[in-house]
């Protein structure tokens, strides 16, 4: 290909996404017009479909690699939240026009290194063109363990009710990232700034859980569209309540520096969405060897509260030890 | 709902799409984060995407159900193509703004109508709003038999080349869709005119040819992208080459009259896409059998040539005997 010459269709397959798909023998090297893939047992599938539009998901002036990584990535934690590991994806990749080889090299780079790290492969897909934003749909494919994909609908009262990982950051990242609220004034290091900008750009699915969860999990979903909302989510599923603690809500160190120069963002990272982490309830008797489980695998899981009576509703009691009252707990795609 | 209203993310799910959901126990109602799906045997799943644009891949004045049809129906007639039966599909949907609710209710008719067609139900998928162009992602999975997916790159020197149904319609029903030929020059009447653009609308996936194609073919694809085109992939993939005779490729009766009124149509019609007929190549000894096998099943399939060595290249012998020539074989979708 010449230099400064763009790439076609075939070019982008051939050059830039076959080589991820080179160890998958279904991919066929991405020649032919389908995938196939052989079970391996007779576990469960479980499928998985994100879509992620430039301005909407993540920001068109992101790094290639970066908005590879998260297409993935939000997969993958789905599949992680449902106990499963992952096998192989499917990507559309509808572009604006022939793309820079350059965004193409990075975008490629991106994917792989998440694709290595997530352990799956590419397995084929589709290229197209399109007049709107940079749109891109990954298909994420796993296998559940022997009692199959742990869902959201199962959570017990009395049931402990646990996160993963630290709460809030990439709402920060991309509150920060936008301009919506300044470094200085919540008495953010630089380093603290990009660290938290880098929790937006590159969420890292919590392939950990995944076997502690088939075997501790009584239900769990991955927190994508805020905690509040996902919480009330996993409840109305489930027919139950939950009551949980602010103070008990883990946040990381810069995030809370945030949050003592500013305590009003305190609803902002509770609702804001790109979390990434895993929620799950455990029964309460469980829930000591769950935590020795995570702990062992350097997984770092808090508990957060209890599942109760659906009567009861679901409340988080804030520092002063009243309820917390949410607008708008879910992020709503087609919101104002 | 009240009159008027436009429907959220939430209700466009629950009201509009859960329903075509509602058999297939491992969607979950559309409630959970991830599907899951129990493989019956140890036969193959075949997993292909499509992607599908307006104003690219579909008119965005189009019938909100020919644009569902289509979405399920190109990504159902390549697992057709590749011998596998449809089992599920996931959806994603990336709406220009929220619908309006009867544009929903079309919507979801055409799909429900496609995917009891094709026997196939929803099993998951997502919904976002786009600033773009109305934009469908499709990942279909299905299953193969026991030999395996049919494949594009086995085709074998000596073999039948065969197409099913007729060629062109779909490309001459857009062309007069698109007012770049005129249904009275051509001398179609109305009626004509209306089955053509019908062809473009609502692609049939082969379903027939399934059983007969996992015991005759040597290789297949579907026709998406121009018979030309395609079969160029087909015998690049296979390092084959073709010799094909114009005289022998089927068209309607419609497409013949237009023909005979321009004849310089027939490149178009060679070379054009949206046919999603199967072209599949069948070893020469057992071509009658597959023939018959084809004619019981109400299937109509038409030897078009043979495969030939790879040096021989792919020919088209026209009218007049001699080979046409084709300038841009296949549609590449970042054509000028």
């Amino acid at each position: 290909m010449p230099e400064g010459k763009r790439p076609t269709e075939f070019e982008i397959i051939a050059r830039y996404l076959a080589p991820l798909a080179a160890d998958e023998p279904g991919a066929l090297a991405l020649l032919d017009d389908a995938a196939f893939f052989n079970p391996s047992s007779a576990n469960a599938l479980v499928m998985t479909m994100d879509t992620l539009v430039a301005g909407i998901h993540f920001r068109a002036a992101d790094n290639a690699a970066d908005i590879a990584h998260k297409a993935l990535a939000v997969n993958i934690s789905d599949l992680a939240a449902k106990g499963a590991e992952p096998l192989v994806y499917l990507l559309s990749l509808a572009l604006p026009g022939r793309p820079d080889p350059d965004w193409l090299e990075a975008f490629a780079s991106g994917l792989r290194s998440a694709q290595e790290a997530f352990g799956c492969r590419l397995a084929g897909g589709d290229t197209v063109a399109t007049t709107g934003p940079l749109t891109l749909t990954v298909t994420a494919i796993g296998e559940a363990g022997e009692s199959g994909m742990i869902r959201r609908s199962t959570a017990m009262i009395g049931d402990c009710i646990y996160v993963t990982g630290s709460i809030g950051d990439a709402a920060l990242g991309l509150a920060l990232l936008q301009g919506r609220y300044d470094a200085d004034s919540l008495k953010l290091d630089p380093a603290d700034e990009v660290s938290l900008h880098h929790r937006y750009w590159r969420p890292e699915p919590r392939l950990a859980a995944i076997p502690v969860l088939r075997t501790y999990a009584s239900a769990a979903m991955d927190i994508s569209d805020g905690l509040v909302g996902d919480l009330t989510k996993l409840c109305e599923a489930s027919g139950v309540g939950a009551r949980c603690s602010v103070l008990a809500v883990p946040f990381a160190a810069a995030v809370q520096q945030a949050l003592a120069a500013d305590p009003s963002l305190l609803t902002a990272l509770l609702t804001g969405g790109d979390d990434y982490e895993i929620l799950a309830t455990v029964p309460e008797d469980r829930s000591q060897t769950f935590e020795q489980q995570c702990a062992d695998r350097g997984l770092r899981v808090t508990s957060i509260g209890n599942v109760v009576d659906a009567g009861d509703g679901i409340t988080f009691d804030g520092p002063d030890g009243r309820p917390l009252l949410f607008d708008a707990a879910s992020f709503d795609h087609f919101g104002s």
